[in-house]
């Protein structure tokens, strides 16, 4: 049945590609109907612009396509489960984002696939087509590479996220400040497992915090935990790469070394990026009362939520649409840039990030156990989003909050 | 009179920018509105596409926008008439163009403005960028770097066209075509004197033959001389680069030498690709009989169209609107494209550029003095261009014709 289903979805989605022909289009604001209007918006009329931003730099923000213009940055080496299909393969996924963005925020988003792999390479050419973007939107760039080209571009003068990082991170905390609220646990005391160490497990403990060790623009909670392949990531481990050891500092105060079956033990949070049908409900039920599941890994969730609820879930949520509680990057990107857009900000704060997660868990009045989240088409969230990230990006600028 | 008219442009085309925000828009061919569309057109419905590219690259004509989808890449070192004003600066004309590629040949064009002027630079980050795109189109970058980073790039797989090079050869050669047919001169036996030895003039003179040297795709002329700011290209100046030495393989038979004014002595045909008021009538008057003029530096003709007239010249031709006979690239470049995207062209050969210059002088049924070429405004050319270029790509194919 399944099987069924996700193959009529395949077959679909094939038709409609080869009937587009390309999901996304270029479109001219006006008509150039006569020799006048082609002297206004090209030659001779267009060199007034064009000496106006020469000028004064700044001025391509009004005067040009830019200030509404995001690229999406990809080199194909970690598309969506598919792993490293390699950029043009992945070019289906960019224009699916690509309208996502438009949708949602409306704004101006471009593919750009890089025939590259090398870190240096994908920062450079990053930073040599920049000038015609208002922002650029890292995508499906493999861990560890991905933290340091998203490191090295902060600089660019143009906000530059890696939303496989912050885009997940940002909407799995908003999930789980409601989940808490549901369960009627406090966050500064719940003992949290993360599964996966990959892009979004380490920008998710990231932005997560320890009660110990609390720092600015962070959630503080009671413990976090995290696991990759190996088990748990703790100081005796000798394989870890330097954002795996890095993390250290704030993550597994107890220095705790095990499996993830271990780790998960009496713990109030699992939140699996790793991959499919790796829990059962008797690890569920080893857990603290009430114990909160998300089980992001798609298509096929760490646990199935049927199972998750056998084993005493008290809320579940996966990445996929067809159960509750969907967490969905397209409820931060779309609403994260254009918020930043809008401020014309100079990068992605981790201030604008606690922002938009806090937008985002707002938008839910009433926290149930179906319903931590907004559904991922509701289209008022963009706009809170972007209200809340401008204003942060204010009083970043204001000095009123460090950066 | 000529000053408050341009005045008014500038200030309009300001205006209607300021506006605009930028004057092309990324728009969604399908709206998603539900979760079964976004399953189809995003995750999970979309790893088949991405599936299907992975195992076999060519289908991505099919599935995504790659098939009709051009970079213009600048990096704003010779943009129009106003020079080295940077790739920030140079955006509003990027944009312009990507209006006219979608009007003229529903192809979607995208801006992209490079923040290095380094040959290796340049060609490295176009590789790097090729994936997502189905062509190339190089915008405004200087002589002579231009000629070597089209050649340089010519392997990639997709066409990589110079239009500043060979779009304004191509409509000239339709246009000289047409005009010899006005004054009655057979090709063959016209004196042709170049003036402007950068990214236009040597590709004119590259696609004219003297009879002596005739080759494949080139129009075989009586003799062609050009001219840069120091006079008379030939065998004994010491300041050519390179390009400009290799061109006197196939100009100047006579090694003739002195100044712009000698050259054009006896001429029947002045191509000026230079700068503003250059000529007066006697110069004109100094020529053969019945000489034809075309004055294209922008905005203001080497000659003005009148002052020609007065000297004796029977055809007069500029870049100007507001004059006959405008001779404009976006009679060549949309239709180029569009043709050599419907054939799937792995690049831009001499045969393609001569069958666009024959389909464009076609497209003129009765030449006259007042009328050598077609309106730039019309919307058949492009068609009839593309048409015959996808006709010579398969010529091509098939080996019917040498490369």
């Amino acid at each position: 049945m399944t099987k069924s289903k996700s193959t009529d979805v395949e077959e679909r989605s094939m038709e409609l590609h080869r009937r587009l022909h390309g999901k996304i289009t270029m479109e001219s604001k006006v008509h150039v109907a006569d020799n006048d209007m082609f002297s206004l918006v090209y030659s001779p009329g267009v060199a007034a612009p064009c000496m106006a931003i020469n000028a004064e730099p700044k001025l391509a923000h009004d005067l040009t396509m830019k200030g509404n213009t995001v690229a999406v940055v990809t080199d194909g080496t970690a598309v969506l489960g598919l792993g490293d299909i390699g950029p043009l393969a992945a070019l289906p996924v960019m224009e699916g984002k690509a309208m996502l963005f438009k949708q949602f925020a409306g704004i101006d988003a471009f593919p750009i696939c890089l025939d590259t792999t090398d870190e240096d390479a994908i920062v450079e050419t990053v930073r040599r087509i920049a000038p015609g973007f208002g922002g650029i939107n890292l995508e499906d760039i493999s861990a560890p590479r991905c933290f340091a080209i998203e490191r090295r571009l902060q600089d660019l003068g143009i906000p530059v996220f890696h939303d496989d990082q912050h885009g997940t991170a940002i909407v799995v905390l908003a999930a789980l400040m409601n989940a808490c609220v549901v369960v009627g646990k406090p966050l500064g005391a719940v003992r949290i497992t993360i599964n996966g160490a990959g892009a979004a497990g380490l920008a998710i403990a990231s932005m997560l915090r320890c009660a110990n060790s609390a720092a600015a623009h962070c959630l503080t909670v009671g413990e976090v935990v995290v696991c990759d392949s190996k088990g748990i990531i703790n100081s005796g481990r000798k394989d870890l790469n330097e954002e795996k050891r890095a993390m250290l500092k704030y993550t597994n105060p107890l220095d705790r070394s095990g499996t993830l079956r271990d780790a998960l033990r009496d713990s109030d949070v699992f939140i699996g990026v790793s991959r499919g049908n790796l829990l059962n409900k008797a690890d569920v039920h080893s857990m603290a009362r009430d114990p909160i599941i998300f089980a992001l890994a798609n298509p096929t969730p760490e646990i199935e939520p049927h199972e998750a609820l056998a084993g005493g879930a008290a809320v579940v949520a996966t990445g996929r649409s067809d159960h509750p509680n969907q967490v969905n990057n397209v409820l931060v990107f779309p609403g994260l840039f254009r918020g930043a857009l809008d401020a014309r900000a100079k990068r992605i704060t981790a201030h604008m990030q606690m922002s938009a997660a806090f937008a985002i868990a707002a938008c839910v009045k009433q926290p149930a156990a179906e319903h931590i989240i907004p559904s991922a088409l509701d289209k008022d969230i963009a706009y809170k989003v972007a209200e809340a990230v401008s204003k942060a990006w204010r009083e970043v600028v204001s000095e009123t909050i460090p950066t």
